[in-house]
């Protein structure tokens, strides 16, 4: 049973899909995976700010800096 | 009596496991642990967020940063 | 399909153009984006700003520290 | 008069004895100490959780992150 | 139009003027600009701390450690 | 007149006393100073923890982390 | 008309002179610079803990480690 050996994999095979990410100011911004890179840097697109379940802004295109971001997770 | 000599080699004897992960916003994240790196960086599957031992939400897959996490703990 | 491939990408493509920058103490500052480097320390130029949607100060030129950001947005 | 000269060399010599650890987070982890590593993380076994004197939770083997940790001591 | 291409490029322009420097305590320092390192140290002279808009100390010479430095940026 | 010049020369002479060292936590600890590294990890003996100087425990051989720690010194 | 180039320059300047150490926790320490390092670690002598202007405690030789320090300042 071949398992997916490194983080960044998950991140990979993620990228053009919708993923949930959250950040250490406890907001959530859902958007497609454009980019990542090692710091966990990434860009969304097409990117929904939401807070407590309700959309709070549309920003588009969104670069969020890697040490800021506590998870990111496939929305489905 | 040989003993485990790494931190790492925990992790990598929980790979495949439920685990417990508490990040420094006061969450739980319980869920198979699917990969891990240097970083501690760590992705689960079939991941539940936990607050006051209440499963808040489902969120399949999940990747969370190192730099957020405080312990990861086999969860029996 | 290409896409682009690393987060600096989409920094690079905003250069010139004026972006939102939200830093960790809870204020915006949109200006047009002039420099930045892999630290994501970044120029901005006719800067204002923004705190709850209300200009609060033009600050011209302005150098944001990296690791103050959370997040840069191009603002349309 | 010789001198242990490396604070981890304190660490290796509680190898296998039961320390206290604290964290940032005010929680005191009460375990063997199994493993540990330069960044100081820490695996603890037969961990208790212990707030305010009190044991909260017996979480068995534990992964500490070392970023996390303010103090580590052999408990007598 | 050639335009800056690196943040460090801005501070130097910046060299032997006035510039506001906001910090992480939610403090301001203005004064001339002396001296830069890559980690963002700097060093004011005349340095006036500001809080509110009002002058709270004169400093004279003050070295800021970088990783306490939010913004810079020219007072006109 | 010859002057120390390294902040490490004075935690060597340090060796062997007892200092005060107080953590980000808000805590002393004053022990017997046994060991320490480039990152200040250090490790005391004999130690106690003070709290508006008042002996609240006493903690034996104590590794501290280096990051945690504000300031150390020599207890008179 | 030459001026300093490097920050460290500033504080080695100030070596032998009796410099104000602002820290993130709000204290300042009045003492004669000693020793530095490129951490920004420092050591004082003849040390004074000093809140709200009024003299705290007497500390003699201190040494202040290099990330919780916001400002050096020689005094007048």
């Amino acid at each position: 049973m071949p398992e997916m050996q490194r983080p960044l994999d998950t991140l990979n095979s993620a990228k053009g899909k919708r993923v949930i990410v959250e950040t250490k100011n406890g907001k959530q911004y859902v958007g497609k995976l454009i980019a990542f890179d090692i710091h966990i840097n990434i860009v969304l697109d097409d990117t929904e700010e939401v807070e407590d379940n309700e959309v709070k802004r549309k920003l588009g295109k969104v670069f969020l800096r890697g040490d800021t971001i506590i998870l990111i997770s496939p929305s489905e």
